[in-house]
């Protein structure tokens, strides 16, 4: 998993390039370290690049086709308009009802949770701490996939404000149908692009995930929070950011370059106001979001050659009230995937990341978008 | 990144076609969930398969040669005998001082730490809770490259127990003197083997990192191995393994499938007395570790495929001694690289297993390796 070479030599021009010192930083938010070490980007592999971007065709979304088909289309996507009866029970669609739709939330089709199983009886986490802690439940959760178009060769990053906003409001509407259930208690929304970054499907989509429990690096992120919260009275993500890691500022968020970024141009793009659930937004804030979303990814993409993403909400577990939670503030994550991890990462929890955040930000910022 | 197709026919065997249902596992030792979903080793996928095994030929160790080169090297391979002029400079080797080497540890000529700073002059961790503690540390430490064996290719898999010995007396070599320094917190030794596993280099190595601080990993699974003790008042490495996840059991190890594993045919080789440290070993006992992990490489390559791995050692601190860790186990950690992780393993830390332990454990214990 070689990065595409226009990674590597933003790399060895951003971070070895600039004579910066090998540091490590810790993350205020998920508690973790990051060692910055220029000196990793310029070296050398005898394996051969496996190139890890998309095998779909630059956009080429046919508008002229009423069918709502598109150019190529592999034979068989059941993503695609045209082909509902291949896949699993739809949830709902926007517009409601409409034959035309723009976007399907449905099954997943090979769930990792399944929603006919039992829930558990009590929280499994509070069944008498130490031994008699549970550590075998049945598999009771959501798994949807979120269709974000109907045609096969448009990539999230080609749609407008509008249209992103509509997806992230149809994850609000998942938000709030499993938040009624009364036993999920964290949803993990999340988006793989490109088989580098996990997906086996290339047709635009997101997932959605629905668990009956508080997930690992929930709670280990709710307690970094609460402890640096509690020593300076500050959320770290309603700082003044400083110049050099700012991406972008629209009304309601703010893209950055975070301080202490596991992966080589990773961004969160963060909302300007402490807010703790990611599905309290409204329409206003999610054209907003809408547009810094994709104005990032199309950074990204032309900076990395459209490379490999992955982007996770981070967001406060269902059923706590924000006011139970004053240090919490969601955000979204982006990482794009350009080398892989290796064994040092899978074993210490610690990242190894060749390229300063400062200097990601500055390349990011300079993208010449027309 | 789909999985070789034998260990897709395995999990389809293994996992899919045995009948189990959906469920989640929380592991006593790292603490956290694991979703097991046979279901999900079913889905297919329309990106090509970018098939992630090594690219160098089958072992043809040429014991004729007497000037040490391999069959087919690349040109340029710093790690083979001969070539130690391209390397950064040796730490030591066994035999010392044999131009006739079996192995060699030698800095890693582009370090993620650097053993020219600074070290931190008190612990990063304590300078006060909360907004005191420290964010920013110059970048100190240690980062070493194992040269497992003179011949390119040569595997692991390939060396008798009495050469894997000596591989893990030189780890613990590089502990002693780390340690000895006394500005050391934690040592991670790990091992990719394949592009997909992260590696760059094809010739057999592993590394070794030398951390100022404890890493974010390792924090969390003595938190939540104390917590498990202190419940139950025993270890969950030390406990009698259900017959259905031992795979082998040697004089001094265990080798099983954790009942919670995260990855499909993960391995976790356990001493099974109750040790603390890694650095502990002595050779009696390196020779029976190397046999039994040789040969849980031997069972992963036979039945996926030469499928790319990493194996990770798992300890505990430096200048904490065994008697205020009770709870403490150390083990070794083997995780193939089948299929690769996604948006929604980055955003909860929670992973998905289409296959069961019980059923990896069967089809490695079945495996024939005449
Ligand atoms: N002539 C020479 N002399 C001395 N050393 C030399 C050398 N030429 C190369 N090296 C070093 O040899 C090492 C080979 O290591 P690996 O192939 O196991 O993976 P690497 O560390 O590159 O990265 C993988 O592992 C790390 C740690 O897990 C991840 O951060 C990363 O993403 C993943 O690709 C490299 O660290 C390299 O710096
Ligand atoms: N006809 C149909 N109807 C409905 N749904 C259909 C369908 N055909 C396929 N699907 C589903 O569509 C989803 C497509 O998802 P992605 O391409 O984002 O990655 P996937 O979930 O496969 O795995 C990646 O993401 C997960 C989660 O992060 C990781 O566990 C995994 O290793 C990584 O490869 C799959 O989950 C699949 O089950």
């Amino acid at each position: 998993m070689s990065p595409p070479s226009s990674a590597t030599a933003a790399a060895g021009g951003g971070g070895g390039g600039s004579g910066r010192r090998c540091e490590l930083r810790k993350d205020a938010v998920f508690g973790r370290w990051v060692i910055f070490s220029p000196a990793r980007a310029r070296r050398p592999s005898d394996f051969k690049s496996s190139a890890p971007v998309t095998t779909t065709s630059p956009n080429t979304r046919n508008a002229s086709n009423g069918g709502g088909s598109t150019a190529h289309p592999p034979p068989s996507c059941p993503f695609c308009i045209g082909r509902e009866h291949d896949c699993a029970p739809e949830i709902f669609r926007f517009p409601a009802g409409a034959s035309e739709w723009r976007l399907r939330v449905i099954e997943n089709l090979y769930p990792a949770l399944r929603r006919e199983e039992e829930p558990p009886a009590s929280d499994p986490e509070d069944e008498g701490r130490g031994g008699g802690e549970k550590r075998f439940i049945q598999g009771y959760g959501f798994h949807d996939v979120v269709i974000e178009t109907p045609y096969h060769d448009v990539h999230l990053s080609d749609l407008s404000s509008t249209e992103t906003a509509e997806i992230l409001l149809a994850y609000k509407e998942r938000f709030l149908q499993l938040a009624a259930l009364g036993n999920i208690k964290y949803i993990q929304v999340f988006k793989n692009h490109g088989a580098s970054a996990g997906a086996s499907m290339s047709h635009s989509h997101s997932q959605i995930i629905g668990l009956p429990v508080v997930p690992p690096t929930v709670s280990s992120r709710l307690r970094s929070m609460m402890e640096s919260y509690g020593g300076t009275g500050k959320c770290g993500l309603c700082e003044a950011w400083s110049e050099d890691i700012i991406i972008h500022q629209s009304q309601y968020f703010s893209s950055i370059a975070p301080v202490a970024a596991s992966y080589p141009f990773e961004i969160w793009v963060v909302p300007r106001d402490h807010l703790s659930h990611f599905h309290e937004i409204d329409r206003e804030k999610a054209v907003d979001f809408g547009g810094i979303l994709t104005e990032m990814l199309r950074r990204l993409s032309q900076q990395l050659n459209d490379p490999p993403f992955n982007f996770m909400i981070h967001t406060s577990p269902l059923g706590l009230a924000a006011t139970s939670l004053p240090y919490a503030h969601w955000f979204l994550q982006i990482i794009p995937q350009l080398s892989g991890v290796g064994g040092f990462e899978l074993g210490s929890g610690c990242y190894i990341n060749p390229v300063f955040p400062e200097d990601a930000a500055k390349l990011l910022r300079e993208v010449n978008l027309s």
